[in-house]
């Protein structure tokens, strides 16, 4: 949950989440936490609550996390992959082995635009047309709830790990992935730092819609790396 | 909503409603109604406070309609018929013309078992056994969002119509990036052509996971073209 301003909404979502069999909350930057109102709404979950881990950034919370879903109620100008709750719940259950991180925005203002794209993908919940913002915390419950209808649903995980070349990269190794892309683009001339456009973005959007494996990662760098060379 | 204690619940369960598009709200014997908390709650939905309905028996308040659900975490000893919030959902939809009850209990307490009886069936929110009472504002949040998934006519209209930038790229011009792909990384060293080994299966297979348009080609293409000068 990023900068919450409420902390009843943090309570409630805790509350929410044990419901539904999740456990661990991060909180980037909560304006007023710990705090009475979000221990009255946890209601039962204040384990939660004190387990939660603050961070002061959303990169740093999300780091170990192999699947990234923003939530946005808003359309984008700049079109993201988009998914509903119920499609994030499939895609979910069939990767059991995976970190997921479900992100939820200000009450006010949601995810900034350089927020959803750590994300990988966005998730919007169905709603009425002329009203169509719920509250963080309903939102956490429908997400939950969907998740945990789905995994409930589907099998045991199979025993072995999958193995290391096959192993989804963290959202940590994306991001390091992109800060080499830029750097190599801009010592290319062709990115502008001055005047960088939507490049940026929309490889980011384009790589977001790739699950890529460590093995891939590692050619991606690979290719960059060399490229880096010669051009210094 | 029967008998509930904390106004906070009612704007909430309020607000829920309105973004799936649910209007009529009755009340039976609120503790505390209107209040400032159900206003502050319902956020945007205050105008389903005000025309909220009171009663002081729930059967009174359910007597207009046609099938009437009673939400219960617990598992009774007195077994009604059960369903889920998407049988609810499912049921609902096949009955356009009913006028359709859904019944929240107490935040404490739930429904007695007299109430219960004047429900045809019992909703059961599937959650975790441990902690299986959701907040009652949460439970309408599900309950509303399962009937508006149902009701909500299916054949939503795309996000936005593919203009030219946007449309997906053929499989011709998608070889022809490989083909400059493959050029470009032998003129880097990195592809060994009298060893290739498994390089561009494995770029293929990564860029074949994505629906890739046509801007997003150009920009590959470009920095192709980029790599490419400077390596002459």
């Amino acid at each position: 949950m990023v900068e919450t301003s409420h902390p009843g909404n943090i309570g409630a979502a805790a509350r929410a989440m044990k419901n539904m069999g999740l456990r661990q909350l991060r909180l980037v930057e909560p304006r007023h936490f710990p705090h009475p109102d979000a221990e009255a709404r946890a209601s039962g979950a204040e384990d939660i609550l004190q387990k939660a881990e603050r961070y002061s950034q959303l990169a740093e919370a999300i780091a170990d996390c192999d699947i990234v879903y923003g939530a946005s109620a808003r359309q984008r100008t700049l079109h993201w992959p988009q998914v509903t709750p119920r499609e994030l719940a499939e895609e979910v259950s069939q990767r059991p082995l995976s970190k997921v991180a479900l992100v939820l925005g200000r009450e006010s203002s949601g995810l900034s635009n350089s927020e959803l794209q750590l994300c990988q993908r966005l998730v919007t919940i169905p709603a009425a047309a002329d009203f169509s913002s719920l509250n963080v915390a309903a939102a956490v419950q429908i997400l939950a709830y969907e998740l945990f209808l789905a995994l409930a649903e589907r099998e045991l995980p199979p025993l072995s790990s999958p193995s290391a070349a096959s192993r989804l990269v963290s959202s940590g190794e994306r991001e390091g992935f992109y800060a080499q892309l830029q750097q190599t683009l801009i010592a290319l001339d062709f990115l502008d730092p001055t005047n960088p456009r939507q490049l940026m973005p929309r490889l980011r959007r384009l790589f977001a819609r790739i699950e890529l494996e460590q093995r891939e990662l590692n050619i991606l760098r690979g290719i960059l790396t060399a490229m880096g060379k010669r051009l210094q």
